[in-house]
């Protein structure tokens, strides 16, 4: 008989919607169990609760960290709030599966990094593109492009949301988009730190990024990496990387693409890998938010596995990859001026 | 009766074979004539003048340029030759129409410029892309995707000719490939000055470029353009630009595009507007070196509209446009430190 993960789902929104929808769509009920919810609004909770048949709520995030019964705690409240939930819930010694950002810097997403390596408890960034069929596929791709030389990574949106702009609730496009981005080039550069990275952008009203462009130079120059975000224009939103040998292309939603286009020079056309992720019925009684979200169940389903193996950190996303992630997420939105409370804060 | 325009043509290469097969290919004798041919190899002029009917053959360009029955000199020599030619040929008094680069760098450039104003010549550097039929589409669309964002040009091939590195030939990736991508951010966003440009790149054994990756920041950042080259990998080829209300796409191969791809947010799918380029007769006795050069028919009958409107700079290049696009040039390779020996003369 398989064993149950429990978890603790921190915060009702959107993303927490469809992360327990795709739990309760795509993955065996025998496997996972979502045991307890927690908003800062106990009737939000209790809605929740309702909605996925959820045993236990909580109004604020404490008691359930603290619940015995939960073994992981999913983490989906606002940017500001991931790093003071995943702390409590390490000392609690969860594991602990948060969603971007971890840390709304690079120091705060350090000390998680360091206290769940004390804790001795398993810590991962929801950086769920790493867990999907299209990025294995990418990855198992890679090597027949030859040295990757260039990659490419647009990621703009039109979005309507007032809180990527605001500055108290940690808006900006880097989290939001650019960690997408950089995850990417962190992928296909396979960890390389690079010798630069250059950057240009602009700031809204808030005082929060608008959009950002950054040249990441890897090997001095001779290999480079593209990013490109947009708050308020649409983009093809594709990921290509390039080798001496030909290129591959995660075809839009890139973050959560079912297509991995590979053109190698070998090969006189190119070839489309189909990975489709799975479409809720249409009588079924929940929704999806956004686009694919039904792929968060991968997600879910390798945080299962990793535990279960008793790992720290994912070998799809391991510690060093979330803290280089984090480290150029800073990088780049400092150098178009962007400076959050917290990076005042002693 | 039409008048005709009597063209010079100095170098006998790929290019000029093509420039000149596009004249036979495409456009009316009686309106274009190739009247003479330089070469510094007296057997390959005469080889040239035998393909292609020339009735005047010069060792040197010397005496072609001031041979009084050229209207207008066409220099395809390599790119080092550029400046002293045009040169010569605009102290002549002759209508010039320039290979890029026009001079090696913005100040010999600025003076091909100036000395064909002082003479009241026409002078035009040879960027073809922008006579042809997909630039006056892009051109006729740009205002329908709103205001201008953000640009992508990369433009990497394999090339085999060891002059691309060459520094004693002119070589690196920024004159020969970057030039196409500067031009076509000089094009979208309407010649307005970018506040920065940042640059990365590497270089060859001989210390010319390899490859160059430069973000172009306009509005302070608030808008972007990007362009990459490549001399050792294949890259896509498309010229991109976004607005805020859709996008357009030059397709490969972007520098002579028979394809422009509009998406407009206003319309649910994109539309392809197709602007096929004029095939060769399998039995022609010509050939083209490059692809889609029948293109360059378009150019030489903008330059005889030009010449019979008694125009000095070309309304689809003018000089100010020609002068920005060297400046940017210099710009991007001093920046990955290319030093050519022309940078240190006085």
């Amino acid at each position: 008989m398989p064993s149950t993960l429990r978890w603790g789902v921190v915060s009702t929104g959107k993303i927490a919607n469809d992360f327990v929808t795709s739990m309760k769509h795509v993955l065996d009920p025998s496997e996972h169990q979502v045991i307890a919810i927690a908003s800062r609004s106990l009737s939000s909770a209790k809605e929740f609760a309702g909605r996925f048949s959820i045993p236990k709520v909580y109004e604020g995030f404490e008691g359930l960290v603290n619940y015995s019964e939960v073994d992981v705690v999913y983490i989906a409240s606002i940017n500001t709030e991931h790093f003071t939930v995943s702390k409590t819930a390490l000392e609690a010694g969860k594991h602990v599966l948060c969603e971007k950002p971890m840390g709304m810097n690079f120091k705060l997403t350090e000390s998680l990094v360091n206290l769940a390596k004390s804790k001795g408890v398993f810590l991962m960034e929801a950086i769920w593109s790493r867990c999907l069929p299209s990025y294995s596929e990418l990855k198992s791709r890679l090597e027949s492009i030859g040295e990757v030389q260039y990659a490419c990574v647009e990621f703009g949106r039109k979005i309507k949301s007032e809180r990527i702009s605001r500055m108290d609730l940690g808006g900006g496009t880097v989290l939001d988009l650019g960690v997408y981005c950089i995850q990417f080039l962190n992928l296909v550069f396979n960890g390389e730190e690079p010798t630069q990275i250059l950057t240009t952008g602009s700031l809204n009203t808030e005082k929060t990024d608008r959009n950002v462009s950054s040249i990441f130079k890897y090997s001095d120059g001779a290999r480079v990496g593209i990013i490109s975000t947009h708050s308020e224009m649409n983009m093809p939103c594709e990921a290509r990387v390039f080798g001496s040998k030909g290129s591959l292309t995660l075809k839009f939603p890139f973050w959560a693409s079912e297509e991995l286009e590979c053109k190698l020079e070998s090969h006189e056309s190119g070839e489309v890998i189909k990975t489709p992720l799975p479409v809720l019925p249409k009588e079924s009684k929940y929704h999806y938010n956004f686009i694919n979200s039904s792929g968060l169940a991968y997600e879910a389903k390798h945080v299962k596995e990793c535990i279960d193996k008793d790992l720290k950190e994912s070998p799809l996303l391991d510690h060093e990859s979330i803290l280089q992630i984090s480290r150029h997420m800073e990088k780049v939105r400092k150098a178009v001026g962007v400076v959050y409370p917290q990076d005042l804060e002693a």
